[in-house]
């Protein structure tokens, strides 16, 4: 099965026009190493949750916006090389969630982007992984999401 | 023209005996990849700034720290290499903006780093890029930022 | 003198089977780059201090807990190669240290890790780092570092 047809089974559509908050690039590729910017959890431009979890967002809501946060890193990578199916690995996961004080469940909230990666790529969306605590984001999103991976 | 003619025409002089804050080295270089050590802003040894972005210190503040930050990232690559000339693209940068409770304009602070870097280097500027709100930085600094390049 | 020999002589024994908190995997590695997820104090599967560094925990618990992260990573890559014979130069540390409000002696605690990778390592374990502060981690966990190497 191709990475298409995984996505389409998943009901999973991705993000045409990557969205970046800045003056700088949703995807920079160097030899078969490829990085992708810090992503939100935007949809239609919009970002689709706001605020801390353990306090305004549930676990659940976190997890929502975590894996929103990889279908726009998809849609990323998709632009920049015309077609996922280029993709080798998922190396690393860097996840910075936007945590209320005493919230420590961070790594249940990136479990949800990790899961999503492990059910599109298979033994190839096993990757490396940190996940912080951070004190806020931009738009005051409740999870920030970069990325590293590698292609033919 | 080169690196160093835009560096004199932005009115840009480099720091030349690069600064660490510990058990640890400014650059370090594998194959054509580069990895510059988190920057803090300091200035001759002394840090430009401390506090945090949102309540010690303003957006243009917090601008002017990171965009130091950045100074002293080519000043080491320089002192790693020999040359500036050497560097083919900038990959990624890392910011960490030291924020007080409710500022989430981290993009802002960020927007000067990576502007600074797109007038030094142009297209090769163009770099992906992660940015969050920490609870604190080393010399309550307001920024930290970390950069990932290549080489010829 | 071998690594092992080195780790013998510092009394190092390093865990032979390394632990994740979620659906990711503690080491990755593509060509000759390799990547250790991030790391947390554990000790026999338990965590060994948990706290904010500068009010639960003082600075010497905190480097404790830091050694800890760098002997986990060490077994996670010995436990992945099979040996630790073929790393040719650790590259970067990332470490993210849970801090109490005005905690500014990140570097110092990122310092016993630093320390450490060039006791067993040499000029090897010279590397690059970022260090910061933040708002939690995962368990409550003091501190978290991820790692970056070459290899043969």
């Amino acid at each position: 099965m191709t990475i298409q047809e995984k996505l389409d089974k998943l009901g999973i559509c991705l993000p045409t026009i990557p969205t970046t908050m800045g003056a700088y690039v949703p995807v920079v590729s160097t030899g078969n190493l490829l990085f992708v910017s810090g992503q939100l959890p935007l949809c239609d431009g919009q970002i689709s949750a706001t605020g801390k979890a353990g306090s305004q967002l549930g676990l659940e809501q976190a997890q929502q916006a975590a894996r929103l946060c990889i279908i726009n890193a998809l849609g990323a990578i998709q632009a920049h090389l015309g077609t996922l199916e280029q993709l080798t690995r998922i190396i690393r996961l860097e996840v910075f969630v936007n945590i209320a004080p005493g919230f420590t469940d961070q790594a249940k909230v990136a479990n949800a982007a990790s899961e999503l990666l492990h059910e599109i790529f298979g033994p190839a969306g096993q990757h490396a992984r940190l996940a912080v605590g951070v004190a806020e984001l931009p738009l005051n999103s409740p999870v920030e999401i970069a990325l590293i991976a590698t292609l033919k």
